[in-house]
């Protein structure tokens, strides 16, 4: 299977269940719901070593929102309830309240439950708090040096989906570069999905394990590392591609994921000197969702 | 005193030690190397909530960098060497060893020791790092699907300080916010220095404990709220002030500290509607740096 | 008439006829399509004193573009057909055509006629240019250095309106450039609009004509100058407005410039310290369009 | 001879004299500032088809400007002194007078003469205007209707150099863009100098004239266009090399053009997939500076 001239490997995306929430930030300018919406998902690529995984799913102007100002949709996911609540309360305390002008909304349709985020960061207003209804909303007022920061009583949390996946194989680093980036803007354009990784891009995909370090969990993925291609001999990397790069997507169901790596293959087969697509999984022992590169198109 | 017509209160910012590490991360562009520092640093505004305090100190050009290529500065803090050691393996592992095209230099001068957050990472290479030799340190080359990774070896640490401050005091919440971004701008040109919150704005300054609720160690600082300033009969806040926005400051000694509130206060007085420059103290009581403000000038 | 407790003044914005086009760019990324956007762009505020009024209508993701490539809608304008005509050919020929990636594509849905742009710059081919159809469009395909430049052979343009406007009348002139930056992000999200002036904003409305240096045909309006309050006895701004700002909005038709017109203003109202929307007229006997401000409600 | 292994071509690149100015201007912020000096820059890639060349030459620290706020140090060029005048006159009153929070100062060191824009746009003033006197530059105040306006009095010019120029040959496309990247990344760190294309990068390197359509006074260069490489017999590109772009480079004279040229081409080289370096000339007869690309290291 090709798409405009780029192979389509005949193998599947190896996906996680995660909780996941879906926050809304408002604020006064569409610049100053950006730099709010990107400190609360930093330090969020991946679970393995960061305390959650967390990014911008996309923009929504002031037309759109229940205060009628722009805003981002986040969302911050965690594979344990208790560790969600607690990134959620820090991220949304330390990130947002503290930023310029903000609002949090839960944006989260069909949740599973809901988490008292907006109930905890109340008794930050040690007493001057209010309880507001915007909406249909119950919102908390929370007087700040600054104005008045809102927040929703409740964020909702519901089983979603992490670690959809696809590898863009080029002939060059650069292209490969490229074609991720152009796959990063299409899936801004899916709901419901982000791309934890900076940028969107992961410039380094491990394997389960390590060969030669018994202490690691993770480590580099040797077949696929163009600069190891003549020395490793399982190399799994084809003669005419040496630039990989990996696109990973957490999304609030499978049905969003599947949109996403279907509109992200698509928009990086539209970059000269791509050649491959391909996706990671680990024998599909491990994660719940199986997704067939082929049975996207 | 009076700059520009803006009085300079008679009082001190209050800043406490922390532990400071500074690194150089360069890239193939001047945007993939603000993509990794961005995604480095985030979720980091104050140690109160976040794993570590945080941010981008300066752009510095291809012409001024070890590897010929465009980087950023930034600086990663933390009061414990444990936590700051940790803080520095995972921001620099999954932040930016997973960004495209990334390398990692280490840029504090005169450090008090160093931390071998190099050496540690070289292990996801799971036997295929290299070691090289580049501008006089040694850096591991770790091979990932992209390409290779350069880390150098150790990064240093030192004793700096963190919550220099000041607040900014205008007649609206919009003049306070464009007075502190543009003393934000000022700062960056102080070398060493770094405003960790979003966008190197504080909304919500804080006090030191909280008065109804007990389980709570810091909660907003209602005698600075501008919103309150009816209703609590402490308020600090005078009549013709209706908005404030706080700068912290983290660095890597006092002196830059002080230019960075120096050049910040400065700035701050070009805004129209700024009323007053005040900061924030504890009473003396806790932090070992006691910066008047009229010192500065 | 009350917004959010600002005054709207019982007037009307007086607009223009003018001969607008609307094209699509796209490129291999959203970053490369927003460089070649803004490049053709510039230099076009209004054409009192540029070649043309131009700027970017809004974002177009790769899913909804006849290439799969992400792009951007923009708008040039210029009351004269043959003067439109030359701006086309050297705003897509040396900013678009110059620029990495590109191709562009008519988006002006109801055209009045079509202008040859595409098949005048084809010429640039010096006989290597070739003709392709794509998405029931004929496309010209221009061998450059780079690569391939795309264009469509015909662009549409048609009677459209210019100069629909509003002044943001607040208390001090950071909260009216706040709203000022807070109406263009809701102006974003109506498409077949652009607000030409720099960042959308106007920061010196004038007016016809000049009374004291007659060779001027257009000069400061004084009446609406913040700074000459107290000095200019016929002063129209009231007394709690001491900052003013202008939005000027170009549109595909009056219904768009309506919706524009509708949305920006109710955005500029969520800043605090706007105190009244007014807008720009000249008796009424100069544009074509009257749009009272309290109709648009 | 190589830089990094990739080739330095035997041969010149051909540059021109040119009228330049360069000014700076300073906003209330950083991102204001950004604004006014890419409106008033844009359109301006190329003399052959835009009413001047222009770009931002680089950022000015608040600390360094004579208003002590963040500013951009831009360039207006052309080769005609009455044209300079009429576009310096339009770009600073169309595009930075409008812009918000703006002062505009001369930056040119060494001018040959003087042009007196900012006397001529304080008639906009229409009586209003005040003269001041500000690090010892003559400056008038404007009255407008979101405050005053501040412009120098008269803005310098100067013999400058046009068309410094390097070609980056890569293996692929892609390889090439981002090396042209880097080299503007690197050349904004000389001062005195702009990139006026697109990004500062040119995807459409012509040659003098048109074989095919003898009313064209430049067109595609053929020879260099990689996806004429088969069909073109006398294509100058070898075989390893299927993406080129061009860097044109202005300056205020020829040996900043040098530096320009020398850290570009440094920093293009550090990108894989660089083969050749070269330059765009005209067999000498036209431009009066023949830089030798070996002659720079």
């Amino acid at each position: 299977m090709q798409i405009n001239g780029v192979d389509i490997k005949d193998t599947y995306a190896e996906a996680f269940g995660i909780k996941v929430s879906r926050l809304l930030v408002t604020a006064a300018t569409k610049k100053l719901a950006k730099i709010a919406a990107t400190e609360a998902t930093g330090y969020a690529t991946s679970v393995i070593g960061c305390p959650a995984e967390a990014g911008i799913d996309g923009y929504v102007p002031p037309t759109e929102t229940p205060d009628g100002r722009p805003g981002y949709n986040i969302m911050i996911c965690n594979s344990s309830k208790k560790q969600l609540d607690h990134e959620l309360l820090e991220r949304v305390g330390m990130g947002i309240l503290t930023a310029a002008t903000t609002a949090v909304f839960n944006a989260l349709e069909d949740e599973d439950e809901k988490l008292k985020i907006g109930f905890k960061l109340k008794f930050f207003g040690d007493g001057y708090e209010k309880e507001l209804e915007i909406d249909n909303r119950t919102i908390y007022s929370i007087p700040i040096m600054s104005g008045d920061f809102l927040v929703e009583s409740e964020l909702g949390i519901k089983d979603g989906v992490a670690g959809g996946n696809f590898f863009i194989l080029a002939n060059s680093q650069m292209e490969a570069l490229i074609a991720a980036e152009a796959a990063v803007d299409a899936i801004h354009a899916v709901p419901g999905t982000i791309t934890p990784f900076p940028g969107g891009v992961v410039a380094s995909g491990s394997k389960v394990g390590c060969n030669n370090y018994n202490f690691l969990n993770a480590s580099t993925n040797e077949k696929m590392c163009v600069t190891l291609k003549e020395e490793v001999v399982e190399t799994e990397i084809r003669d005419d591609v040496h630039g990989i790069y990996e696109i990973v997507i957490d999304g609030v169901n499978e049905e969003q994921i599947r949109k996403a790596m279907s509109e992200g293959i698509k928009a990086a087969c539209t970059i000269s000197g791509v050649r491959e697509i391909s996706a990671g999984n680990y024998g599909g022992s491990l994660g719940a969702y199986k997704i067939n590169l082929r049975d996207l198109f």
